[in-house]
């Protein structure tokens, strides 16, 4: 039997989210060595386990993974999650780039000065609710599936919800004027393996507070 | 016969040069509709061609492509440049991230202020040749072979020649420490259709200069 994926990582959510909550969507159980000190780092830098020196790393099926969006690739490849044919893989891989450009804005915000914070959380939900929530709305609306793309759960699917419920935290009523979308949050959240990962004691990690941002500091910067 | 690809972007490099690239390696001619005014990009948005607003975007085999990630991967997948299985491809995909990153120190580049300018050039060397060269570098020693992946050409030797020689431009001489790079570089940019799109006249696009620049402003700025 493979051996379970290890995720190295900080005990926070940053760039290593999407990959926990795709895990657990596929129903793949995995470990974590969390990250805590530069000298940790130090230590898999020098001994060659990250490519680029980076993290997020995954050793997976004999491999020592890096880059998220490889990463994220490799695991929806492997457990179906990525189209039943190139033309449902390039929808699949459009609707998760925009989506983790509006992703990517939100692992930054806790990394801002306090007086950009606020700036940003405007900035984040224009950009919600004008770029990117319209097209994914309209996608649901025009062929009133369950899910983005074929009809079955992807890649798409799993960040796109991860996406909503991080910013659901920050701005409650972001759905508001999405019915579509608040309908197809609910639906996707109650997957069993999506369930499963949504409650306490699950794999999930917290909003980032001000131990783990110190944290993140304390390890990356030089 | 399939319509030619049509490429939506300004008269320049920026995020649609490794299209250019990745079309010429695959020998795959296209035609440039070039944005040069707002009112141009304007149209473009309202008349519901740009999935998230934004530009690149690529006509291509009857789709609207947005997205660099997902148009590199929609022409390499269709014209084999992604490796024989999902193990290549994976291998593939994280060199193409990881040199998509040091990329974006590029493209960037030109719109930072001048001051800025000269202290990026230290910073992008470094990471050049501290962070990525060394990984290539090895790649090719270790294995023997031509090309990165697989022993045949793929989007991370199109992306990461692409790379090396706009370094060039800026620090000619960045490969000194490398020799299997500089062996590699010289080799790559001989195959015929690579060749062909390094000659001038072709549809390669010249250093970023301050036309480009100020047009870039013009239609993106608010």
């Amino acid at each position: 039997m493979a051996e379970r994926p290890k995720l190295h990582y900080p005990n926070g959510r940053g760039r290593m989210e999407s990959i926990r909550w795709l895990l657990a969507a596929a129903g793949v159980e995995f470990d974590e060595e969390f990250l805590e000190t530069k000298e940790q780092l130090h230590k898999l830098q020098e001994g060659d386990h990250l490519l680029f020196q980076q993290v997020p790393m995954v050793e997976i099926d004999g491999m020592k993974l890096v880059q998220t969006r490889s990463i994220l690739h490799y695991i929806a490849d492997k457990h179906n999650l990525f189209g039943k044919d190139l033309k449902e893989r390039t929808l699949i891989d459009m609707y998760v780039e925009g989506t983790l450009d509006l992703l990517e804005v939100i692992i930054m915000h806790p990394f801002l000065k306090p007086d950009d914070q606020q700036k940003e959380v405007a900035n984040m939900t224009q950009k919600a609710i004008i770029r990117y929530f319209p097209v994914f709305e309209k996608v649901l609306r025009d062929h009133g599936q369950s899910f983005l793309v074929g009809n079955q759960l992807s890649l798409a699917d799993v960040i796109l919800l991860q996406t909503i419920l991080a910013l659901e935290e920050k701005i409650p009523n972001i759905l508001s004027t999405f019915p579509f979308l608040q309908e197809y949050t609910v639906k996707i959240s109650n997957i069993p393996n999506i369930k499963r990962f949504l409650e306490p004691g699950s794999k999930k990690k917290p909003p980032p507070d001000e131990i783990y941002v110190r944290t993140v500091y304390n390890i990356f910067m030089p």
